[in-house]
């Protein structure tokens, strides 16, 4: 047999990386909840309909769409029937006119409902040639349909149905009879007769492609942004605004797997919305520097900037239209430098005297403060770009309130960020001297729930936390505690069957004061339980022989430094 | 635009469910980790061949499956490609065998490589006529393509590749180039000529069932357990035997969805493997009583049986090779009751004297100590139900150790649990008085990882806790501590701007100790504020005003009862 694989992209997270990512979540959770956000969790599937046009095409391309269950071809099929919708009403139609002649005939000859019936069961004379435009096949196929013992049970129903309103008595199950009715009936007559000739026909004429779009109807999530915006859209009345909100889940994209790219990765988000104050873009400044120093990581730039600058600088170079442009290529500008990206402004229309005065503003170098003169002398007069100056003088005064001085964070003019919804500030984190991109980012939104047409708009600003980079920078800057690589804090190890048998006091009494501890549950050397130990980084052993257990002195053996106590169980309780 | 909805049997976790449900979580995982279990995650996709053939027929029909990335067409032409490797193979020795024919002919006129290349690039006197059994249109497709310009830059590839052997020479890029040029040579072959031909026809041929199948190679994971084999299976040599495992992630079934039962839901699981020893059941049943515990749950009972006293059973019926019929039908003893038990054993041929047997001895009432006597009696001399009671009995010792009687879990001769693959003990949780299914439920195998062809026989035994069921039972119990329902400790409010800013320092302060809490960010009257605090289930409002700027006195208020109290700031930090 072959020995089994993962899908590539994906990861296992064994204990000992498990416990390292449980305890940066744990960090970041704290901070969240410490802010006031509150937990949200939404499902792994969506419905693709709520996935697809948010992440333009090239976002549509990767989402994995999940196939609808059950048989394939009865999907296709129930697929087609919403395409005949039309033509199976009309069958319909036709079937309860003839329906309630029958009961008319049935009825002159008796006013019993179960005498009508019985006629219909035996007579089952329903004939229904020359009705619509089927061919000779269909229609025969449709006539044998109808006199079937499935659709005379079902007719007959619908007689008790007619029976009863004619007779102007209260029958509580009527509606339901009347749509399992019109259920069964539609899903018998195109599985059963139509199978053959119109779906048989159909399936042939899609394509492959088409078919399996046809069968995928959800779609893993791509990202955690979309489905808070459809939780908001679908549970307005419910959520509290502003909401805060946070949400650390796996999120999956069919990117091509390569070095730290991943098909399936957390994201860890907290946005409010529902408010545009700059408190919520300040508590991000904060909630940042908090996440970073609940990690020890004490040596990152918190990068801010403002879309309104940009804008401002896109209006300066009389390039207002072609703003979404000059965004995306200042966005590679620490990729490819500032000669490539004059070229691709150049390519895209700019002027070199517009470049030029771009780039003077770009490069402008200063504390904060001389930055935000700098650019309100320059962009003073456009009118995002005041405001985003604007913003950026009140985000420096909150956080000053927070002890924290101008330069706290660093206002980066060529800070853009790739997606095209922020229209406000934005933030990117990076870690000083490890060469990994941006650990975090952000910024604010005008309109998170328009793409389901939402018309109250609801401004937000969000952060989030790239779980995978955080993991590889602590890792390389050795930041992981000790305490993270701990399993169990104590073994009992023992050295024959009387000895675990008394060892189970000692687990007892240790679990009861909260040590996490364990037993090794089988007979054997000494030596394999102390390897198990160690592998498993458990660092004190209490060890259990004869000796002990006649003196109660229990051997007590810290595994780090090897030394080793003899302490009665008391002793070793306080030891925790 | 239409509202979005979510898939059918999947759900949100708002704010408060999901504080209730990362309580349950935290109960679970803590005791799991005091008991020297270590996390473990897997993806959520797993490859088809992984989860297949693991769950029975039902099983997995029940899978959600994933499509492939990428071009549905080309993929299912890359499947084809798969079937028709042996006829591309003899196309590309044709081929090469034809290249080092010219190659010989160029020689003999020029020793130059480049020469020999221009010769094949002007010549390309490439026929392939009669090589195979194409048809004509085939053959000419075939042959066009050949002497395409694509075709001769390969082949050229190919002559240096032919040439530096012949030379004696050593060129590094010998095996890239001859690995490139079969990838791509075959590549292009089918792309463009076999397209219109075999692979055409062959799509018309799969019918719309098998072509889905063919492009779905990943599917959402079913269980945990199914997994977890893997990961050990693949992670053999670095897995610490004993392996004490536990894993809290969603699974995705793709049943009907209905009241209590998701197509997304959370298992809970803890498993040790690579032991027989009883000791692991004991703490299963410790485990379970802990949970509980930290749950608040108090009225409950842990159903223990043994697989071996099933079988023993099964024996003494004369019933051995019918065991699996046996267990199948007793386990639905809770559901549809003795009477339609008996007779669907009847139907499985089953004798009447086989069955009074059977029942009288899973009618036996008594303590557990009486039960395990009256088994010993009955059951002594089968093999396999021998080994139950001894393990029963087993259990019961080491349980004492750990100050539980004899009668501190429930032995439930006639609990059988749906699983195959359980060998020995088997567990279940009921909750009394809550109509609520088990709420926990595990057992003992013999062999996880042999469904992956593992030869070494790895023993275990887990625990699954049902998180959903729990949450019920929870609610219907009001178990929930109120502390789950609070998002921040306090929330600041204000009446105007300056306001708002005088209140940044308390903010400040409250967080820099730990405490939970946020201001509200716009300027709104109080009411809004104190609604937002109650929504949120804030306890503590601090209220900023003129009077309470110029005082330095905050005024605070206990929203549970209205209480409102004038502190100063450090006042206020002292009642957290």
């Amino acid at each position: 047999m072959e020995k089994p694989t993962l899908p590539k992209g994906t990861r296992d997270f064994g204990p000992a990386m498990m416990a390292r990512r449980q305890y940066i979540i744990g960090v970041i959770k704290k901070v969240f909840e410490k802010y006031g956000f509150q937990q949200l969790e939404t499902p792994a599937m969506e419905n693709l309909s709520t996935l697809t046009g948010k992440y333009g095409e090239e976002g549509d391309q990767l989402l994995f769409r999940i196939l609808d269950s059950g048989d394939f071809t009865k999907l296709l099929k129930s697929k087609l029937l919403e395409s005949n919708q039309d033509r199976l009403i009309d069958y319909l139609n036709l079937v309860r006119e003839k329906i309630a002649n029958v009961y008319k005939v049935s009825h002159s000859k008796s006013d019993d409902l179960i005498e009508i019936k019985k006629t219909w069961r035996t007579q089952r004379l329903f004939v229904f040639s020359g009705a619509t435009e089927l061919s000779q096949d269909e229609e025969q196929a449709l006539d044998e349909f109808l006199n079937s013992d499935f659709i005379t049970d079902l007719i007959c129903q619908e007689i008790e149905r007619e029976f009863f309103k004619i007779k102007g008595l209260v029958d509580p199950d009527l509606d339901w009879h009347f749509k399992q009715f019109e259920k069964e009936f539609i899903n018998k007559l195109v599985a059963d007769i139509l199978r053959n000739h119109i779906v048989a026909n159909n399936v042939k004429n899609i394509s492959a492609q088409e078919s399996v779009r046809f069968v995928a109807e959800k779609g893993l999530k791509y990202d955690l942004t979309v489905p808070f915006a459809r939780y908001v859209v679908m549970n307005r009345h419910e959520v509290t605004i502003p909401f805060k909100r946070f949400q650390i889940q796996p999120v999956w994209r069919a990117d091509r797997p390569q070095k730290g790219r991943y098909r399936e990765f957390y994201q860890c988000d907290a946005d409010v919305i529902g408010t545009d104050s700059l408190i919520c873009e300040a508590e991000i400044v904060l909630m940042i520097r908090e996440v970073m120093a609940g990690l020890g990581i004490e040596d990152f730039t918190v990068k801010v900037n403002h879309r309104g600058i940009l804008s401002g600088l896109a209006e300066l170079a009389e390039a207002k239209e072609n703003e979404s442009a000059l965004f995306v290529a200042i966005d590679k500008l620490d990729k490819i430098g500032e000669e490539k990206v004059k070229e691709e402004l150049i390519s895209r229309g700019f002027l070199p005297t517009s470049i030029q005065t771009i780039f003077q503003i770009l490069n402008f170098k200063g504390s904060n403060l001389e930055k935000i003169d700098f650019l309100n002398n320059k962009l003073g007069n456009t009118e995002k770009g005041s405001k985003g100056t604007q913003d950026m003088m009140a985000l420096i005064e909150i956080l000053s309130k927070f002890d924290l001085h101008a330069d706290s964070f660093d206002l980066d003019i060529a800070l853009a960020r790739g997606l095209s919804y922020y229209t406000g500030g934005i933030f990117e984190v990076k870690i000083n001297n490890v060469a990994i991109g941006s650990v975090s980012g952000g910024g604010r939104y005008d309109n998170l729930t328009g793409v389901f047409g939402s018309k109250e708009k609801l401004s937000g600003v969000g952060i989030s936390f790239g779980l995978d980079r955080i993991y590889d920078a602590m890792e390389e800057l050795n930041l992981f505690p000790p305490e993270t690589d701990v399993s169990s804090e104590v073994l009992i190890a023992h050295l024959d069957e009387k000895a675990m048998s008394y060892g189970f006091t000692a687990l007892k009494e240790l679990r009861k004061d909260g040590i996490s501890a364990e037993i090794y549950p089988d007979i054997t050397k000494l030596k394999k339980q102390l390897d198990y130990a160690n592998k498993k980084k458990i660092p004190y052993v209490v060890v259990i022989g004869e000796d002990e257990m006649k003196s109660g002195k229990l051997s007590f053996r810290n595994m780090k430094t090897g030394d080793q106590q003899s302490l009665t169980l008391d002793e070793i309780l306080i030891q925790f």
